[in-house]
């Protein structure tokens, strides 16, 4: 494996499957987090979900004992939150209540403004035909389409369920139109969330080769991939190149970024 | 443009545009069926439909004045029926209540069979999350994906509307699979309403330069389109080999072919 580029000016931690598991810390991780902390090399968390909320996330986080500020979470929903905002545009928001928490001081108000984008999340609630119509019409009219990530599917207790990617490709062939994706991996993602960090100096830590990974890569940072969560054997040789490091599990990336530091002392 | 291969065994004929237009016949072309008819060369009629059964699509033409005999009629829904029928498949039916009459004898009875395929054409009383969650979860057992036809959209009294295109790509990208198309401009289509007949000896009448036409072409089926219904200018030029003939009417068209075929006495 490749020694690490250094100094490290940032690092970028997935959330779910490398810190946690549902409602259960990766063993060890909090202290690992409290070890990086030390360095005051700047850390986010970059996860990609379309319908918690910063603060939720934040609650979650802070719940299992992890040291986290609000403002270090970088999630695709704050994501398409900060392009609609930036853009301002007048959105059409095919998200689930709870996610709308994050659009909340946009401003958007319904019937005031002829909506110019759509932003399609993980919504069962909208993905009905009316719904998909509205979104479609807007579309043919030159609105944008804005997908929060494009995962094909998701675990539910019952079983896997569709995740928005299949909504968005039905509304990218019928409007014959391309969808600009917020979430992993688009490497704007990795970028917005480093801010003016040269790519070349940030880290990546995560559970997922392709998401995580190899969008991170992509731009130009350093991968470390970790085998918990959705890691599966021979992960590491699905993307080329391939990841930067392996490690066992966050807090082995953690102790291997701390030694290469401490050697370059 | 190219003389017909002659002799002419089978002439396949478009339904809506070709022949008439919502209630009202094209001018000229009940006459130039009957005409037509007394050359005893095979006729039938191919259409993409997935909602009207063969029953509707016959009471409406003999309403028009046209002589046609229900069995002439070759629908996509009905060809996806004897697709069904001939793979004896236990189909879950995504289809709207008024096309299921096509299906009503295969004896699919709700609950006995486990599925394994899915029949989808446009319904939008369908095309919601839990609808579409079981189908996709069918395919991911290994249910066969059948697409009536991929239509992005179609014209509604209010606007533009959703087809089942759309829906059949999101079960696509959902399940990693590929759906076979049942309609128009799919060559079996045409292959299977020609039964024995060569299709260098088949002519193709429709209005669609790429459904009609093309399909037809691509099967070497000799092409003729008709410059009525849903023809613009310049469609001609859309599909490399042109259409074999391109006629200002269906009228137009049969006194070309049966003007050739005196030719050829």
């Amino acid at each position: 494996m490749k020694t690490l580029n250094l100094p490290i000016k940032a690092v970028l931690i997935d959330l779910s499957g490398t810190l946690h598991i549902d409602d259960t810390a990766i063993p060890g991780a909090v202290d690992a987090l409290k070890r990086l902390r030390k360095t005051n090399i700047p850390v986010k968390f970059v996860t990609n979900t379309t319908k918690e909320s910063r603060r939720f996330l934040h609650e979650r986080l802070v719940g299992l004992g992890f040291e986290i500020k609000p403002d270090e979470i970088w999630s695709s929903l704050w994501a398409a939150r900060d392009l609609v905002a930036s853009r301002e545009l007048q959105p059409y928001l095919m998200l689930e209540d709870a996610a709308m928490e994050d659009f909340a001081d946009l401003g958007k108000q319904e019937g005031e403004h002829e909506y110019n984008s759509v932003v399609i999340g993980l919504a069962p609630s909208m993905f009905d035909y009316d719904h998909l119509n509205k979104a479609f019409r807007l579309l043919l009219r030159g609105a944008s389409l804005i997908a929060i990530h494009e995962a094909r599917y998701y675990k539910r207790s019952d079983g896997l369920a569709l995740g928005p990617g299949p909504f968005v490709k039905a509304l990218e062939y019928a409007a014959d139109c391309k969808s600009e994706v917020v979430g992993k991996p688009s490497p704007n993602f990795f970028k917005s969330a480093l801010g003016d960090v040269d790519p070349k100096y940030a880290i990546m830590i995560g559970d997922d080769v392709r998401d995580d990974i190899g969008g991170a890569q992509k731009l130009g940072m350093q991968g470390i991939l970790v085998q918990t969560g959705k890691y599966r054997p021979g992960d590491e040789d699905k993307i080329s190149p391939p990841p930067c490091k392996v490690c066992p599990s966050f807090t082995h990336a953690v102790n291997m970024l701390l030694g290469e530091l401490q050697k370059s002392e």
